[in-house]
């Protein structure tokens, strides 16, 4: 961060600052992009299914089309590899594509139709229809660990542009190039498919500063967020309680992403699951909110062998180049914090290397019964940490987990016959996440209709939704309901003939059928 | 209220404290309700749909079987007429009926499956299913102008039980002896349909102290509510800053619900509009959440003779007697200090009655600028009271409507061709409700598939949802994923045979298969 009123990138993968200089933007480009996505509301809201969709897929193709230049841009800025990067290119572009089959398919606008019913006793009932409608400008927040998946062009641009919403998007300091890139190629992409001025824009500027200045701005009627719990929970205040009228905050914040390991499954292969578990650790150098950050056992044998097995694994894994300075150094701070609670113990932990912005992984203990008193060892640790619990039994355990904050998943190791038996463990856990694993690691979120991306608080601040999947789109919406209103009036997807052919639910009945 | 921890109602009616006394709940019940109700999270979250629907029609039938008693004494308790509160327990058991029939059909729950592909590269895809599961303990309040269809067995008990949450209501001062009636009815059919204690309860205490002390219980996982502005805003305050987990709160709290009247209609048919607006105004003494308190014309002379109708109507109306002392005084308080706002004209008003627990009817007039630089004028008078908003013409009318406050519902009348000329005019509306009307008044909601009630704040908490119909079951609901999940381990819905014979996403296409 500069005193200047503006942003000059430190690059941890070559250690020095990156020659670019990004100016804060202006007051008066700020009070600009606000009014653009304010006008922007009716034409853009009213555009059709179809040519939202040609959009979000022009938009892709124009990501695409920036090629290898985006990729080392964004290597550049995040120290993340070009593998990775390209994975997450593709997984951008697919989500794009995602929410543009859903428009074109149509049915996701919930419409529902009751027709009048002129001779009804003891009053005639009214023809009724309602659908989903754009909720407004959505302020988007780009998440420094996922350059394009989360960012300027991520799930919550991708999700609130299909619902017809107008985007902001308050550019991540950290990969302001990319965030540049990406712009760009939406920016195209309005020009293309002739989207109305307004229709996106991305605004730069110092966090906390204007992501509440933005936040408190009555234009704004929705926020996408994915990021630190303490930054997410004050644009939550300020959505909830510093406005005239509050508005949904999607705020994904912290998850530790328990895994519990079943005795007889660890007793019986050990060994893989220390390997599965260790790459799920040192995946994205820990920076991924399935990161999992505690792992329960109930102590045996096989609980110690699978604890040497893992401080072994992260012994011999070599560190990793983190994001930015700012994560590099919270990581070896919140470690330390994180080690120093009565009763934790550290089974390993790599040097300090954050004079290289590189994060060596750490494996701590503790008791089930240390973890159950002290609320602030579920803190997340945001890099390759990782904690087990020692229960004393099925009890212990079902009593640690009923101690649990709010996360995105939660995962069961074990044979189908040992879940049976720890069932109300499984419903315990069931009821503190969004996404139940069996046998196997959080990391990795398939892109997918049944996908749920989300959680209980803390994990994010509305566990009703998921940002990741189709269900995301949900989340910039909401019901409009038309009683008696004439058709030519009616809005495209309720009229009596259903020309985009979708599904909709007319007098209880699902059908294609247009309305005689 | 009582000095003494207990309550004796005082019937308007009767005008005179009934015999009754009502004792507040001690420290002991509440915490033996709130804790029950946490044990009921499990075995009532896991009762099939089947079960749960055969519960709701047997409160149904409990409810219809208390017959003339529970409508005199809701009566006695509200002073709302016989046939009024007849219809009224009549759609409270409609709704319980909507709710099963609901239940039984089973699709609601949105049962989603992405079956795995072993073969897929570069990695093989898990098995990813979805459902929405329910949130846990639901604290409703229940409302003092709907004593059966927004309290004890209202909408938002028969919709949190239908979704499988345990509710506890918090009783409504004014109707104590009407809740403790339909509580008994609930009560038999938890005893009749075997399902856990906890499932339901209903406490007693004075409002704001009882109200705060529930809704920053960590057990409580969501809240119904219709009430005052005042009331709704202290319970979302707790609700998403003062517990250590924030909640949604569904807050049906303040509308004026806007009817505009466009020119060349009002001129043909000025003497209909006048007739059907103030019954209206009139219906249920003015105490509806979807009364009109607001209509806009454009200066005319059919817009003068209306108003000299409509004042003629409302004047010949007899007073009417309101729902508690509480309500009647503040009826008499707020229309004085709506009326003593720069601008406000006084078109007609009856005497205070107060002192009978009557209101008289109101009719007042601003100009749209004076509308425009006043908020406070939209605040809602409990009660039949209306005002008319002159605008000079359409430019000022929709800046009136650019600068008016989130409604539940908002009126045309006009012709299709007028309507179309005013077609923004009805987009800058439909930002603002929740349900659009056309040609005819808001009093009246019907209970339908694709009704929405509710709308922006402030006329509720949370625009996406409505209150009425079956959408008000997913207010109290959240979706889990199970990744690789054991068939055997499955929740029901979600298993490879498709028991329940749902529709189930099954890899993008709508089936009601099973998984071979």
């Amino acid at each position: 961060m500069q005193p200047n009123n503006n942003f000059q990138s430190f690059s941890t993968l070559k250690g020095e600052l990156l020659p670019t200089i990004y100016p804060f933007s202006s007051e008066e480009k700020i009070r600009e992009t606000l009014l653009n996505a304010n006008d922007a509301v009716l034409p853009y809201g009213k555009t059709n299914f179809v040519q939202r969709a040609v959009f979000l897929e022009t938009i892709a193709q124009n990501i695409l089309a920036l090629g290898e230049d985006l990729l080392m841009q964004a290597h550049l800025e995040t120290a993340l590899a070009i593998p990775r990067l390209t994975g997450e290119r593709d997984r951008t572009i697919n989500q794009l594509k995602l929410f543009a089959a859903l428009l074109r398919e149509g049915s996701w606008v919930d419409a529902v139709i009751d027709t009048a019913i002129a001779d009804r006793k003891p009053l005639p009932r009214a023809d009724i229809r309602r659908m989903l409608q754009p909720l407004g400008p959505v302020l988007v927040f780009g998440a420094s660990n996922f350059p394009f998946a989360y960012s300027t062009a991520g799930v919550d641009t991708a999700s609130a542009l299909a619902a017809g919403c107008p985007v902001i998007v308050k550019a991540h300091e950290s990969h302001l190039g990319t965030n540049k890139m990406v712009a760009s190629a939406i920016e195209k992409a309005i020009e293309q498919t002739n989207m109305p001025l307004g229709t996106f824009d991305t605004l730069i500027g110092e966090g906390p500063g204007l992501g509440q200045h933005l936040a408190s701005n009555e234009l704004i009627k929705a926020i996408g967020f994915t990021g630190s719990f303490k930054a997410g929970m004050a644009l939550y205040t300020t959505a909830t309680q510093k406005r005239k009228t509050p508005i949904p905050v999607y705020a994904e914040m912290s998850s530790i992403n328990p895994i519990v390991l079943l005795p007889k499954t660890l007793e019986e292969i050990t060994e893989q699951i220390a390997t599965t578990l260790s790459a799920s650790i040192l995946l994205g150098v820990g920076q991924f909110c399935t990161s999992p950050g505690l792992i329960f056992v109930i102590e045996s044998e096989a609980a110690n062998s699978l604890i040497e097995l893992l401080a072994h694994h992260l012994k011999v894994a070599s560190s990793g180049l983190m994001l930015n300075q700012t994560i590099s150094n919270a990581y070896y701070l919140d470690r330390k914090k994180l080690s120093g609670y009565d009763g934790v113990k550290i089974i390993m932990q790599g040097e300090d290397e954050s004079s290289l912005y590189k994060a060596t992984p750490t494996l701590l203990s503790v008791s089930a019964a240390h973890f159950i008193t002290e609320p602030l060892l579920q803190k997340e640790v945001f890099g390759p940490c990782s904690m087990i619990v020692f229960c004393k039994d099925q009890i212990e355990l079902n009593n640690a987990i009923m101690h649990m904050h709010g996360q995105l998943t939660g995962s069961f190791f074990g044979t189908t016959e040992e879940l049976k038996e720890y069932n109300h463990t499984i419903n315990l856990l069931q009821q503190r996440v969004g996404r139940l694993i069996f046998n196997n690691v959080p990391t990795g979120v398939e892109v997918c209709n049944a996908m749920v991306h989300g959680g209980p608080f803390p994990s994010t601040t509305d566990g009703r939704t998921s940002s990741v999947g189709p269900e995301a789109i949900k989340r910039f919406v909401r019901p409009i309901c038309y009683q008696d209103c004439p058709d030519d009036l009616l809005p495209f997807y309720l009229k009596n003939k259903n020309e985009a052919g979708i599904n909709r639910n007319i007098n209880g009945i699902i059908t294609k059928a247009s309305i005689e």
